[in-house]
């Protein structure tokens, strides 16, 4: 009993079947005497269509983005509408509200505003007036009175951002996936769901290529201390027998589920850039990483090889492949004030990164890693590494073979699988 | 050179070629030295799709008007993206307003709103910053921020609004046909295109049948003094060739346009309903249009037959067609309280109707209306008539004969039209 607040994706609104589904999911919680805020995403293709209405009125010309924010913000109000309809139908008394009538206020980033208030006052007195409040997501308004949209994944951050305004028991995001995995299923078969995860491995395990969710949401809600719990719109109802367990996303997860290795993330949107011959003298890499900066492109690694002695070095950073040219030609930029500096680069690559916050406090989880692979074969190119995460570049046509390489050698798919270490003890002893 | 206000209908925005052609006519307009507020429709069928989508998710139950002006008003909103995106292209500087965004105050009745106060500030505030203004027609909000439409023909409302709010130079409603013309031309081939009609003469064509444009946004423009043209947005640009005539709806139609019967129109959705033997006492009519009114049903035209010493009378009424089955509901009901009364009704007819503000002040013109059906064997079966229309009921089979006879004996296809009285002489002579 108390607020709960849930988020349904574009995919569980694609068809008013699927959003009749929902309100009947809506109905069950309501029925175990919750207060419900419910924020959905546009349905389906909705956003893709209404970008493509843009693209073709625009031509050449780039949207402008306002205009497009004027644009998609339909898209929500089209779902929340319908919703709210479909719960009348199922006699719950609902009531629809834009993302300005739920009290966001933003900043004036057309596209990808930031969330600088929530006053949820109309939230609350239709909940105290016995309603489900269904609010649209994605959207919000600036104090002039603007549109604005809080780009991707912004549905997730108005249900988590709601969460922490009101205080919320519970804030549940219901996706096409029924919880966070020990690696994405389509590549590792073997791979299990976490009963629960803590902020920053979903962070890291987002940062190294996990799809389930958008940085900046999980960072909200690390920010603003909101516990959430990632579930599927699709599994079975619970009065069909579903059991809405999913995943929790935690500030710190509970000592029976916790494990060294928690996943394992495979990111092929990588490219690498080696400087191949650059001056070995302090300051180079600071100047890389500035030039990087201007242009607002994120360096994901880098590792600079060289040593006492040397006189040149060599470079290799790793950065998203749409970013490519981009950082080619910033690269090249800089390389004219080192002459006889060289430039390669390799899209053929892909990051296999394990996450987990033992991997600070236990001895031989990076050999086990580095092992894992060796046996298998799999050359390892670039290795980076942070306190909850080991990544290594390999090519990316052994990819999927190393990431389910790894998953096996860290018993990921065990409901409490032990650390076993390179000589094939237990070794879960701390540093 | 002053402010113009336009407006296009939802066909003259159905597609991405459509809204750049409107774009390319704005511009026109804006190179001619106007500043333009641009007021349109939700895109072609929009709003069919959307009314179809909530029919579905509501199944039996009847969708609420509040969730529904929820629903629809994101028509209008994706139109005016579109546009200022289509503008931009052009190199027209320009932005899009929601109706609320743009000063649209309404009361709260949902589907059907009135107007309380339009507050252009920001509309005046972004056309003295160089911008064509395009605005959502057919929306406002509530004193509480609630979104509302302002039911059929709201977009034409919206136009004239604002018109009247900026103190406009002009008005423009570009539409799918341009101009009022003397009958439909599907019906009355010979149909001339008037170059000016009066608020009044509007309003009767409208009431009769013709489907130009609501009766409510003539009825506003005429209470706030508002002028406008009509006007086709398909025909050639000005740039093209095109004379951007249309027809202006004025308060008092200039003398050398002016003609003793402006038009004929036809109405095919009507009911007539007889209620035979009814008491020939006071208060029996009464009786019956109060019956009507508690039930919000228009009685369009009623004839009651019987004279003095007769003890029973007749009493024909017609109807829109629509409102027939609860119009024969509300005369049963009533006529349990008139023993021996009998109900008949038609829906076979339809009402030919002539309008024109000469009518009142020239002989002989009804006496040539029904000399001109009775040329025909077209059988009258009911007339009424009003200071500037007189209407007769016939049979629907014969409803567009009839049109051309009326349309023909007045000579509405010449550019003067000479009235020609019943004996065959000129008659315009007043009484």
């Amino acid at each position: 009993m108390g607020i709960v607040v849930q988020k349904y994706g574009g995919s569980s609104v694609a068809t008013p079947e699927r959003i009749l589904r929902v309100a009947r999911r809506v109905a069950w919680y309501r029925r175990q005497g919750h207060d419900l805020v419910v924020v959905v995403s546009a349905m389906g293709e909705t956003t893709d269509q209404l970008l493509a209405l843009a693209a073709e009125v625009s031509g050449d010309a780039r949207p402008s983005p306002r205009e497009m924010d004027m644009l998609l913000a339909t898209g929500e109000q089209v779902s929340i509408a319908l919703l709210a309809m479909a719960l009348h139908r199922l006699g719950v008394p609902a009531i629809s509200l834009t993302g300005p009538q739920a009290g966001f206020r933003t900043d004036s980033t057309h596209r990808n505003a930031r969330i600088l208030e929530v006053r949820p006052d109309r939230v609350r007195r239709e909940l105290q007036d016995g309603k489900v409040v269904v609010v649209a997501g994605f959207q919000g308004m600036t104090a002039e009175g603007e549109i604005t949209t809080l780009g991707r994944g912004g549905s997730d951050l108005t249900a988590i951002a709601l969460a922490a305004a009101l205080g919320a028991d519970a804030c549940q995001i219901f996706t096409d996936v029924d919880g966070v995995y020990t690696a994405d299923p389509r590549i590792v078969p073997t791979a299990r769901r976490l009963p629960e995860i803590s902020y920053d491995e979903l962070l890291e395990l987002a940062a190294a290529g996990s799809q389930v969710m958008q940085l900046r949401s999980v960072e909200f809600a690390k920010q603003h201390g909101v516990e959430f719990q990632v579930l599927s719109s699709l599994a079975p109802l619970p009065e069909e027998g579903g059991n809405e367990e999913g995943t929790r996303v935690v500030a710190q997860v509970n000592k029976e589920f916790q494990r060294p290795v928690t996943g394992v993330a495979v990111n092929f949107r990588v490219a690498r850039i080696t400087l191949l011959g650059v001056p070995d003298r302090p300051g180079v890499a600071a100047r890389l990483f500035r030039a990087f900066a201007e242009k607002k492109i994120v360096i994901d690694d880098i590792v600079q090889s060289g040593g006492p002695g040397s006189t040149h070095a060599d470079i290799s950073i790793t950065v998203a492949r749409d970013d490519l040219d981009t950082s080619l030609a910033i690269c090249r930029d800089v390389m004219q004030e080192w002459p006889g500096t060289e430039l390669v680069y390799d899209v053929d690559v892909a990051k296999v990164s394990i996450v987990g916050s033992g991997i600070a406090s236990h001895y031989g989880i990076g050999a086990a890693m580095f092992e894992a692979l060796a046996e298998k074969g799999i050359n390892i190119e670039m290795i980076t590494g942070s306190e909850i995460k080991i990544s290594c570049l390999v090519r990316a046509s052994r990819a999927a073979e190393a990431a389910q390489a790894v998953h096996d050698r860290f018993g990921l798919e065990a409901e409490h699988p032990q650390l076993v270490g390179t000589d094939g003890a237990t070794a879960t002893q701390s540093r």
